[in-house]
Parts: structure tokens; sequence; C-alpha cells
């Protein structure tokens, strides 16, 4: 077996739910090395978080916006760390809900998703900046 | 180190929480080689989804069913994905609430679950047919 | 690569959100052994649940306690699961939504987490108990 680790910056993105599936893939180029195994991807940041979710209708992306945004509102009343704004304390709990990394198997050099299955990057904050990202893979070689 | 990885093809399951373990052990018939490990259990899929809870009490499952209905309603007003029936965008909301990859540590050449630890497929289509998952083990050699 | 595994029983904890990174290190002197890799903390428990989240201000801690109780509140009427006392059943949901593993990378010896980031022990029993983990470390050797 062998390991390969980089990271990857994201640009910053708006609010919201991004397809980030190409991106990934282009900053590990290791994967064409690996017959079967595991790509990990981190997120060093606890208001924002990584899902995999449907990759080819936009309106799943917004549906995830509007229906976090009821799980977890800005502003309730027993929320007491408000000292970074009323979007902080939500993406704190979204991020949590969601996780902060994800695990996808490798085969045969590639990622091994579901036919609809892409890598979302869920930015929480107004203005979250750029996302850091900590990328390893791992498996037998080819 | 070495690494195993194969599919598996779930039976249809009706919408609700089963209990695979049992099958996805029967599927990885290579844990008994691994001394000190991990399994790694992908689902292909954004409308199902696999966790980890009590595989003792039955009403545990039914009662995942009722709450995860009420944290994700269908027919929400905010939902703009629609097309595919009431029941897909929660099946996509709940879907990432609750995860699509496990990763359970093995020992001695058995998945080292607790004691009350079961896996549960999470189907939450009412239709939603058989299910693919990929299973990734490594580890040191027994 | 290579592979350690280790158990870490952690002292009982009060409901709530608790910081346990500095536990999980000083049980994982391997980590100083591994240049590129993988550390899996694992939940051997049904009840109790793994996330990462802000380090820094207390206040997140307290406001995962209030929503989450909000998620998931107890005596709910459609819960049939309650022969455990009222905190059971809220206790299996809080611990599906948040999780029961993590994967953090190892870069250089040490956990590659983010500045803000800390490891969370979840207790969502009143008297939980100790809880009992398992940890992995895999990667390349320093």
């Amino acid at each position: 077996m062998q390991i390969f680790q980089t990271s990857l910056e994201l640009p910053a993105f708006p609010r919201g739910y991004h397809l980030v599936t190409r991106k990934i893939e282009e900053a590990c180029d290791f994967l064409a090395e690996i017959e079967a195994g595991i790509l990990h991807v981190f997120i060093q940041h606890t208001s924002a978080s990584l899902t995999i979710n449907e990759n080819a209708d936009p309106s799943v992306r917004v549906d995830f916006r509007s229906h976090f945004d009821v799980l977890v509102p800005e502003n309730e009343p027993h929320y007491t760390h408000t000292q970074e704004g009323s979007d902080d304390m939500p993406a704190h709990l979204k991020a949590a809900l969601l996780g902060n990394s994800l695990q996808i198997p490798i085969t045969k050099g590639s990622l091994n998703l579901g036919t609809w299955q892409g890598i979302y990057l869920c930015e929480h904050r107004n203005h979250g900046g750029r996302r850091r990202l900590v990328l390893t893979a791992y498996g037998s070689s080819r």
C-alpha cells in the first residue's frame, strides 16, 4: 500500500451548496496510481462542511440551503455564541450536522462514486472566504 | 498493510431503517485476514444512507423513521426539487444528515463494534430499489 | 505503510459537549511515527457521539446542547422506544445526526486540524458513564 497527501485551497464561495468534485479530482493526480483504495477529504474549518449528494439538478442544492436554514435558523433566543454575527452559530451547527470529512472509494485509478453523486462544499457563512482542504489517498498500486 | 475491495448489492428494502450488519460481514470474508484495520462501507446513492445505532430493540428503528420524517417533512413549500415525487427531496436531505459512508475498526479479524451497535441501511424512498455498496477493508495481516 | 490501534476509555462526562482533543492525542503516542496518514476515532456506543467543532469559545458547546435539544426533544408523542428513560431515544437520534467516527489527517507526526478545530465528545445521556473509543492510525513512516 502507498499513501499520498496534499492540500487544496478552495476559492471563496457564496453562502450555499457548491459542487466541487472536479476541483478535488484535479488536485489529486495521484488517484491514477491507485488500484483500490480510499480518498479522504478533510475541511479544516468549523463553519463550512462537506457532503455528497445529487450532482445533476441544481435545485437540490437550492433546497439544501432552504432546509438547513429551517433546521438551524439564525437569531434563536437560546444562542449565546452571538458575537461573530448571526450566521456564525448556525454555521457551526450545520457543519456538525453535515460533517467535516468524506471518504470515497478509489477503484482502478478513479473515484468510485455513484452515477448521481457529487461532492458539495457547504458554505454556511455569508462571507466565509477561502476554505482549506487536506486530501489523503491510500491504496494498492496500479 | 494489505487492502481488499468488493461491492455488494443489497436487495430492495421498504422505506425505513434496516439492520444489515450480517449481510455486510458475509460479503467481507477478507475481514478474517486482518489483524488491525478499518472497514469502509460506502453507499453509491443520494437518497439512502448508512448509520450505526442500536441493534437490539426494533422500536429504535421505528422511531428513527418517525423522527427523521419530522425533521425533514414532505411537501414543504420551500422545496423546488419536486419532479421526482414528494419523497425525493426529503430523501436527499435525510441522506446528507445521516451520511453515506461508515468506517468501522477491525480487530483480530472481526468488526470491533460495541455490544449494542449495528449497521443500518436507511432507505428514504418509498420504492428505492436495490442499493449498491462499495466495501473496502485494509490493515495489517493476521 | 504501517498501522497502530489502541483503545481509550474516557471518564464519565455530564450530558453536553466536551473537548477531548488532548486526551485523544495523549492516547496516540504513535502519531509521532507517522509522516502522512489518518487517525480514525470510533466510539463504541449508540447514545454518545463524536464531532469536530470550535475549540475556543465554550459558548459554542453550550449552544450545541441547546440546539440539539430543540432538534431532538424529549417525550415526543411519536417515540415508542421509551423504556430506558426520556433521554434515551433522543440520545440515539442525536448520535446518528452527529456520527460515531472521525477521520483526521496526520501530517509530520501530528493531527493536521485547523486552527479552531477540536474534538468533541457529545454525551447525550444524563448518566452515560464511561465511554470507550477505538483509535486506529495508519500512514507512512517518518
